[in-house]
């Protein structure tokens, strides 16, 4: 592992992303600060391009290609937002991107990273080897391997977006923040530290796939199976090398919660704050309103991850299906 | 009829909102663009206090009470977002509300109007006679009437929406706004004329109830019974005098859309831009998709009106149920 980046590298990503990434709105909930008590500034993330935090990461990450890197362009595999998030990257930077998918992606989601011009190889899950296949075709064409989150360029690019809020809301007393694979957290804190030191900062994860909790617990990253939960963003099975180094050191706490909190965070976004929240996005707010009682009167930041999730399965999970 | 307000009006109107009513943001969409071929510029006053553009006529008529009229406080008789727009309203301005809603009304909305402080006064609107009712509780408290959209302080209010949305976004060539009674209709166009001489200004009715169109061709106010529409907040049965005066002289054209086109619409909103938005806030973009092939590269301005919608409802739309 290289020397582990730092908030100058996070403020190096947000320079290059100027004019690329939208610097999106802080939304506040006069409904949200009455019924638990503190005040909550809900960073939102969903309407960010493609719709999730993803794009800082890519984005940076791709801009740093040299010139023979450019020309034969970025790989990645993904089944979710980091797969668009490449796929548009390369497009914005004129360079080709190639997407590993599995078979059975929803045709959403293949439809969406073609239109985003990335040409897209599937494979079966089942029977095929995705990261041996993508090392093979990365090797065949001289392609970059943007791996979703352990990688300086991606997670330093993730940290723009609390960089952003706190320059906007000033110090905060808590930062909430979803974790997968720890792209999000481990940027996140890097911003949070340089920019408003004693600011708890706390990873969510679903309960279903605690390995981020047992990480910390253990003081080793933590292998676990696919977990069964509906944040898909979060289906990890562990931390990557640079993630789990700095959460371990800047992240005060791992905390999980349910899928039926999941769907409350949804539900009050639609609800009271009329924006369209993806599952793994619940999970930051899921996590404050537990902790909410502890909270009285905090300056709280909740990253709201992104907005993608298909429109019939959106409108089972409102309507309590 | 008083003299008709004018944009002098709407500049006072959005000094007394200064602090109370939120900026709400304006927001783009790249995949609108690229679908359509104009440039849309979406003012989403989902993202206003309780959730539509009423809370700036409403908060505008109320601030302008004189200290008997504060100490008596403000009637009105609406099962929608006027009702909540009155009763925050008046909350906010320290006086009393009685808010007069039909016995069938949703539960959802009976406890928002209530949970704004206000008294609410029940009636059956198949036997009572809502405005005869209204009058008398009127007279016996002295308290204020304010009408959902008949009113010089009313449409002013709902002017400032567009005032700031051209401020941000410079001249326009087309605005579309949504048309139900014509407050915000007649304010957005006193805002356009002043700001952006050369806007042209389309009100958007749902085709069942196209009373306006109707009364724009016939040059007087014609009345129709209320018609059958997803788009609540647009089943007005005719334009108000000091509406139609202003929508007659400067609306260039009113248009239609059906209610497949306004699910449509609320689909890309949820879709595409991740945001909430209820029947009657699609109606101005669905409008402007109607009319975008004659807007080839046109800055165009579309009123998102809000985003009050109960959340099974939202979702059995979303479902195409």
């Amino acid at each position: 592992m290289t020397a582990l980046p730092t908030y100058d590298d996070v403020v190096a990503a947000a320079a290059r992303l100027e004019g690329h990434a939208h610097r999106t709105p802080v939304l506040r909930s006069a409904t949200a600060d009455a019924r638990w008590g503190a005040q909550f500034f809900f960073k939102c993330e969903n309407f960010q391009r493609m719709g999730a935090f993803k794009f800082r990461g890519a984005f940076n990450a791709l801009s740093r290609f040299d010139a023979a890197q450019r020309q034969a362009g970025a790989i990645a595999f993904s089944s979710g937002n980091h797969a668009q998030a490449v796929a548009l990257s390369a497009r914005l930077l004129g360079m080709p991107a190639l997407i590993l998918m599995p078979q059975d992606a929803p045709a959403a989601k293949l439809a969406a990273t073609r239109g985003y011009g990335a040409e897209v190889v599937l494979y079966d899950r089942f029977t095929e080897d995705r990261e041996a296949l993508t090392k093979r075709l990365a090797a065949e064409r001289g392609m970059t391997l943007i791996p979703p989150y352990d990688h300086p360029d991606v997670l330093t690019g993730q940290g723009t977006a609390v960089k952003e809020l706190i320059e906007e809301t000033g110090p905060l007393d808590a930062l909430y923040v979803c974790l997968g694979g720890g792209g999000l957290l481990s940027g996140s804190a890097l911003s949070a530290r340089a920019l408003s030191p004693d600011c708890k900062v706390y990873g969510i994860e679903p309960e279903a796939g605690n390995d981020g909790q047992q990480s910390l617990r253990a003081g080793r990253i933590v292998h676990i199976e696919t977990p069964r939960t509906i944040a898909d963003g979060a289906q990890t099975q562990h931390l990557g090398e640079h993630t789990f180094a700095i959460i371990r050191r800047d992240v005060d706490d791992i905390r999980t919660v349910s899928d039926a909190q999941l769907v409350d965070a949804m539900r009050f976004f639609a609800e009271r704050m009329k924006i369209v929240v993806e599952p793994t996005g619940g999970l930051a707010f899921a996590g404050a309103c537990q902790d909410a009682a502890t909270l009285p009167g905090a300056r709280v930041g909740v990253i709201v991850s992104g907005g993608n999730v298909d429109l019939a399965r959106y409108a089972a999970l409102l309507a309590g299906e």
